[in-house]
């Protein structure tokens, strides 16, 4: 990286601006309190500059969800979409990238309205790389499987701005030579991986881990493969999974909305098993076998 | 408030600068991560405009602990010196403030040193009303009491921008029509104030609670209290305390830099005992008895 990396910013109620520009006071609730939300998705573009926005309407409401779990205002979505719109027909640099809305409560000491922008940053060599496959730490997120029932001031699956514990972990793992993390429970499940959902393959078809008391943010990516693979004809069902019913799998993969799929080789360092087949259907049912 | 609320900003690097001024990137990790530190203290300026700040050198330690805690370089805290004084000189509002010291990890996508500003504020009508007593809800922080030990990624004891639950624990008990929140464990132990440590009073002395497994944050107010306590030879200590001890407490108080020592008055709706000698003993400890 350098400091020629294309990049596309642009504000709520501004437009695109110069990706120079300060956003920020030094007093707002989003970046002294993490009191905030945000939403990825990617954004392909053509080589003649055309780009395409995968599941837009699915981030937006999921959007509007996490803003409303930190008792924002109701969102004007004309306002995003017109922003959204914007920023990508001025983005005309062929290939994947990430599109990233942010949302904050606006600032703490002088009074003044919530915050919006977006950004546009091409895909990193590592999400590529990783889409080969990841080796993966378990980490305890020190709560329990049904911490976040009747306890909204948890913001389980809320995508607040408050990710540092999600950002430790993921160097961690990278301290200890893996490239990725799926969180576990102080009672023994696994729960989701700091930026990406958890599908397993068992005998009896394709698992992944529930919302709700878990906490677990609901997976844009791992509900269109689940919807998919509903049509034609497999198997797939939520539940709590047990840490060791990882070790059993047929298959493992993490989720994502700009990385995709990425097959999970080893756990804690035992090798997992791969189902390759399974992988290429996975890419397919999450628009990302153009990729391979 | 409104947009002439008096305010100071100060950033690394640059000095005072207008409080108007932006501080922060669309790609700043503090923002877009939570991923960054701070550390609050109390500055008290005389009518002749002179301030003194409470513990500097403490705050200083713990904000140089937390930066290391987000992997962070070890902070000039020269440089952080030098812009404090310039900050203080500069501020020459009569009366008591808030001094927050902010770190972030820089930027995300395009390259970037670590950022560090600070900002004086006044201190707040609700701090100063929050001083004669509180009503508190207890909830549930999700996590067991030993969840933090051996997981450095969970960043226990480590004051990140990542607020978002803090804040919204203080908003939820907010609207139950409480001021005030004492997080607990999953397995029925006290734990902090989402921005205040605890001491509650028993018949043997003085405890609060320990840091290390429970994540709780090292509160430098409690530690001088505790510490002045000692001196007098009151009892005091520091273990596990179930939340049913709570109410047969002969006082309990919350413990913060800015707002000072406030004492309990109910929890749950339930009104604790109030030992008014204490009360007045603590603020003198805390450096707080001039406020009344």
């Amino acid at each position: 990286m350098n400091s020629s990396v294309p990049y596309l910013l642009a504000i709520l109620g501004e437009g695109v601006v110069p990706p120079s520009t300060m956003v920020c006071h030094a007093d707002d609730l989003g970046l002294v309190r993490g009191d905030g939300v945000f939403d990825t998705t990617r954004i392909v573009t053509a080589q003649d500059g055309t780009s395409r926005i995968d599941h837009l309407d699915e981030h937006l409401s999921r959007f509007a969800r996490s803003i409303a779990g930190v008792d924002g205002p109701t969102p004007d979505l004309d306002s995003w979409h017109h922003l959204i719109d914007d920023a990508a027909r001025t983005w005309r640099i062929p290939g994947e990238a990430a599109l990233k809305l942010v949302y904050t409560n606006g600032r703490q000491v002088v009074p003044g309205p919530p915050r919006g922008f977006l950004i546009i940053s091409p895909l990193s060599e590592t999400a590529i790389e990783e889409r080969e496959g990841i080796d993966v730490l378990c980490l305890s997120r020190g709560v329990t499987s049904e911490a976040f029932a009747d306890a909204p001031w948890l913001l389980g699956g809320v995508k607040t701005l408050s990710y540092a514990v999600n950002v430790a972990a993921l160097r961690y793992a990278r301290s200890q030579g893996s490239d990725d993390v799926i969180f576990t429970s102080t009672d023994g499940y696994l729960l989701e991986g700091p930026t990406s959902g958890l599908i397993i393959e068992a005998a009896d078809g394709l698992w992944t881990t529930p919302t709700g008391a878990t906490g677990i943010l609901s997976s844009i990516t791992v509900s269109t493969v689940f919807d998919a693979a509903d049509e034609e004809g497999f198997k797939t069902s939520t539940r709590l999974i047990k840490s060791a019913e990882l070790l059993r799998a047929q298959g493992a993969w993490l989720l994502s909305s700009v990385r995709g799929v990425a097959p999970i080789l080893s756990v804690d360092s035992h090798p997992l098993a791969q189902d390759e087949d399974m992988t290429r259907r996975l890419r397919t049912w999450a628009g990302f076998d153009a990729c391979h």
